[in-house]
């Protein structure tokens, strides 16, 4: 079995104690010997990783666990890199809440204005990580959970040659949920998924084996719980007429109107209340008789995080040929999207062979919308890839969301202005 | 020269006479020998088709003019049939553009919930027609002018194998306004122009051969008339990125927030100021010492409309080898787009022979807009065709404008209602 | 466990004993309540189907055995109908390959003039099957083996709505060869295989998870038993360059030329030698005291020919989500072929839901030859199941063998005449 | 009027009196300054070019005329750079067709492994001169003759930005041989032509703007001259089946059985015999009293080739709207193939715009056959340009020709050795 070793780039953010865990966990399946966390903030490092050399004590041979603010450092001979980062932390993304709805668009952390703006704060990051690895870990896998997670992949997959895979926890949080609620705890479910990260659809329900999946659409959305299960409680005879079940992140392009009347009544952003949450973890953290994660964490959802990372990883060093759903370059897998476009979709992973399942035409109730926003989210690609402002405006222009090319100009202007710290565009 | 038979659908529109005033003008190069007038407004179709008879009285050798409401015998032996009619007239458009302006949304004749519900409407009538062409006048081209013209003349294209191409005077409103204000009325200047009907855009101009595209977009974007010229002020910096200009309709999509707030403003909605126009025009075409095409009507737009016809029934016709900005199935045309979807392109008309210019990949910034609203349009000509209200309502959620899936189904229903006569889903 | 109902036509081919085994060795996962042997011959079936019947006699609780040759009692009820019949068995086959021989090309079963011939006889009476199945087995899965596989499955697949997988002996037989002569039989190997059926390709090889592609492509082809792993010992360099290996039958393309003098200077074409080898298999199974699997069978290869069919089965039974290798319609899966063109590549089978595994693009080396392939097969498929002599002869023009267009129109006209009793074009 | 300065590479063929006599017959519409003569056999370029010189005396303002074989010399400053070069002249040419026949295959200037050995001499002098343009003529458009000129244009296409057009008299030869023979010489008649450079079709026939296609196809079939018409008297059967007509080259691919039998039983190759008549030519224009085209040139259909070129720089030069056959890259002109793929289609040239006729779907009997040669063409120019063994070797076997590895290796040895002035690979 091949010792590990682990970096966690972002380490400072109250996730990683998950992550850590998940490893923990397969003990037998993995050897972890080096978990390298990396992040700007020495202060939260100390204490999230003060948390995780504790938790390592519980190994029978416990990995070395090193904390640094140097990336090559913490990238050097890392066999997976795993990508947690936040640029600017919860104040960058409560600032890109506030300027969407300050422009009567939804406030959101990765979808419209808000996402857009993080997705240009993050591209110059990410690419110079995948420019530290081909030199000191060649041959290592990015891991990359950095939202937007489908637009900070597809900048790696076509400015470098660094092998990454994009994950989410969307999906498998859909999965476990709909699952506990249809009372399937204990069946095999394939859940046929497609699309692109937080833009996704399951076409498909297969109960250990059986195709469910007429009936079982029906059951999800006449459902008390549907909302939960998917995210939203989607209009049944939309999804049944489209013969696909949206998921989740689709209620802000199905539900635009509502969802901005909710979130622009709300006192506080998204953004603003995890201040507080995320400083009260951080306190929980420092208690030096903390040696276990938190109860509370895997409460928020962040378990399944930790376990569609670490059973990639799994799949990808024992060979046990599982299906992820994975952000990857398309390949013709979703027909009618580009080739480096980055999709959301099922693959085998055996070892070093991550194939994804071909999903063949969308279906027409949806294609535009899909083809829509990965137009946008290819253009904020090499807008943030090439520091184009004017590319950044056409990105911008080219979501569905927005309604005035005015509306776009003022938006980007106010980003740029905002995160002067963090965006350079020519 | 072969003796025509013209055959007009919905001739009681007060265009009709530019319509026969353009063939007059080319009686060296077509022969007609009949105008076979139809319409079910018996009342409107004499008052127009009468100025028609005086009209004709100018020939050397007087076609012979029939009116009728009775679709057959209009049809039968026609050579060419140009569709013109408007179910349920003014009254009806004005219906649309309330319906959308109610729910929050532009209320305008071909674009967003106004042109889908004006789809509705129309496509059985025109597949009846096709109908009618395929066992009364086989071989007879199908001119459509009816909007929205893309749209319809999708929906003959997918459902009949009736010759169709579709039609607008859009193109050729925008290249001779910008003839005339960029002072060009002696030149010959192409415009490379592509996309779908009401969605186009300018990729290139060529003054007497030479490519003039970049210093030409600058000139008309910085020109005061430019949004004579294209319809609209358009955002220079937005085009210039783009490296294409939009064109007209594209207004709604870029400036969708400013419309809406311009449109929901106004006392009247365009088509109920029309009803006015209308009836005076009505008055005036009454007149019976009135025996030519009236002045004004060439003010209003109209001319460019019966040249647009008259001008490609002379290619047909003659073999002039002349392009013709016209509305046909794509056949990779413009890549990414399936073949029966119909798009606006240059075509080079040679008699029977009509053969689109090549357009390639679209522009990534319009790609996603395009595709978007190409999907929408595709299912709206499924859910008229096929008469599906479920297709009906994702056509709809398929329109870019639509912010809630909630206001598409009472969009829907209000259109279902108040076109009761009309519209008949299941 | 749900019981089986299996019924196999050509089931009178001394290949049916392996399958029955196969379901034996599997009683644990898979109960078969009935075998529905059906073929045209009774004579042939009475001798295979009594072997069989003694073989059933080992079961704890043994299937009822029927023997019969009518297509609906066979088909009625069965929820999988195994295809391996012959139209015309050995005899025709032997015509196939001198009618090839005759005009100057490879006489072969499967590849150019010989496969043609098989196809056009089988294509009716394959889609009279899946008429049946519609019929009288809703919802059966047809398993075709008959040959040429991809061919007759893409006839089902397009002409009827029966679901319908193609499989091979090649992949496994491949597959199974290679890891005996590389010494990875403990090994877990992925054999990342795609193309059309009997013109197919590895491209990658996964050793435990490890992409050890570029050695082992070497030392395959260095290797001594290269032959036998691949069906041939294939040109070295050209597989290098092509970064492909390409697997058995392409040899007929590859080295077309000196397979051509090879079978050309044979006494016997293959199918005139097998006619004897059958002789003596049916005298074999008339032996009343065989009541087991005649052990020389699986010395023929036949054991993955069981392998592959009932471990797909078994797939869709127990939902064990296993890779098979398939011959489905693409729909994207290798960029560049059309939808319902039938390709053979790995899939995941898990009950009712099968995915193929993501092709992307086609290596440029051999791009054009599957593209030339598949065209031929699609014309074939449409020929033989519109019955157009036109279409046939251009079918035969655009297989990449032939060499002229009056070799063609000959070589059809001596199809037609010896094959008067199965093929019927007009 | 712009005065032109026209530079020709490969000046020293004896072609080139028709090209200056074309200029010549159109003094009115295009005014040349300057013939920039090259060759780098200044012995032929002295006796062509003299007789060049002769001939520009009859203009009233005779245009220079330089002789240099100086690249840099002859393209400073050019509009238009002709190229008609053939490197290693009709002795290479003769070698090209041995070494096909030597190995059992069709020796032909273009098609085969003759036209593949012409390929590999062609590609590095043709991106040198591409280069020297983008140097010392930035905007000049190189219009390119050298064969095989499809594959030529190609090169110059993927490898540079240089403007370029490929051209070949086939079409246009066709199309004037079937006007006279059909008796239309008075006539429109528009060829609705597609394809690749020496293998392209007919897919409509139009008359004076009537498709006559289906009475056309018939009659020239049943022609006693279609073989003049065509190039070769094609099957009737398989062309009306495939509802397009095959022209000229397509008989190596339909007939290559019967062309091998032809060429390989005659005593010279027509490189051979065509030495002799180009030494009687060259001596004929050394005549002093010769001042204007020999007459006998036209009658070697010269004059098409001169046709096709001057009347290509006159649309671009008058923006006469005409429609031309040109070798360009496809960009989804026709579907299926790559957007830099080159093909020969219809093209409206309107001065600097030059845009394809859309030709959609290629009717299914061809398409293998085309995508065929076309991923063989796109490997030899990676071949050629990038000067790889390797994918030379691929490209030879992906020839539809090629019946073995073997061969190929044989053919590419040979091909080496005898070109080894001109050939470099590793």
């Amino acid at each position: 079995m091949k010792e590990l070793k682990i970096c966690v780039i972002g380490a400072g953010s109250t996730y990683s104690p998950e992550l850590i865990d998940g490893f923990f966990n397969r003990q037998d399946k993995m050897k972890v010997k080096e978990f390298a966390l990396m992040d700007i903030r020495m202060d939260r490092l100390k204490i999230v990783g003060g948390l995780i050399e504790r938790m390592c004590q519980h190994y029978d041979n416990p990995p070395k666990v090193i904390m640094t603010d140097d990336l090559k450092t913490a990238v050097e001979g890392a066999d997976y890199v795993v990508t947690q980062f936040r640029v600017g932390l919860l104040p960058a993304r409560a600032k890109d809440e506030r300027i969407g709805l300050r422009h009567g668009y939804i406030g959101q952390e990765t979808t419209g204005p808000g996402g857009f703006a993080k997705a240009l704060r993050t591209i110059p990051v990410i690419l110079e990580i995948a420019e530290m690895m081909k030199k000191y870990a060649p041959g290592a896998k990015l891991i990359n959970f950095t939202n937007p997670s489908g637009i900070i992949t597809e900048a790696v997959a076509r400015y470098t040659d660094v092998p990454v895979v994009g994950l989410c926890n969307c999906p498998i949080t859909a999965f476990m949920r709909t699952k506990k609620h249809m009372g399937w705890e204990n069946d095999d479910v394939f859940f046929d998924y497609f699309g692109l990260n937080h833009l996704a659809f399951i076409k498909g329900l297969y109960l250990n084996g059986k195709d469910v999946t007429d009936e079982a659409f029906e059951k999800i959305l006449d459902h008390p719980n549907c909302d939960e299960m998917l995210g939203y409680a989607f209009n049944k005879r939309q999804a049944l007429a489209m013969r696909v079940l949206p998921v989740s992140y689709l209620q802000y392009y199905f539900h635009q109107k509502e969802l901005y009347e909710k979130i622009s009544s709300q006192e506080k952003t998204r953004g603003e209340s995890l201040i507080e949450v995320d400083k009260q973890l951080l306190k929980d953290y420092s208690d030096p008789n903390l040696t276990t994660k938190p109860a509370g964490l895997s409460l928020r959802g962040g378990a399944w995080y930790s376990e569609a990372a670490v059973s990639l990883i799994n799949s990808m060093e024992t060979n046990d040929g599982a299906i992820h759903f994975v952000c990857v370059p398309n390949h013709g897998c979703i027909q009618g999207l580009d080739d480096m476009a980055v999709v959301e979709v099922p693959a085998v992973v055996k070892g070093d062979c991550l194939r994804t399942l071909n999903v063949g035409k969308m279906p027409a109730a949806i294609d535009g919308l899909v083809k829509h926003v990965k137009a946008y989210e290819s253009l904020t690609v090499k807008a943030g890839a090439e520091r184009s402002a004017d590319d950044a405006l056409l990105a911008l222009i080219s979501h569905p969301f927005i309604r005035s090319v005015n509306d776009a100009e003022a938006i980007l202007d106010d980003i740029i202005r905002e995160h002067a710290e963090y965006i350079h565009l020519h």
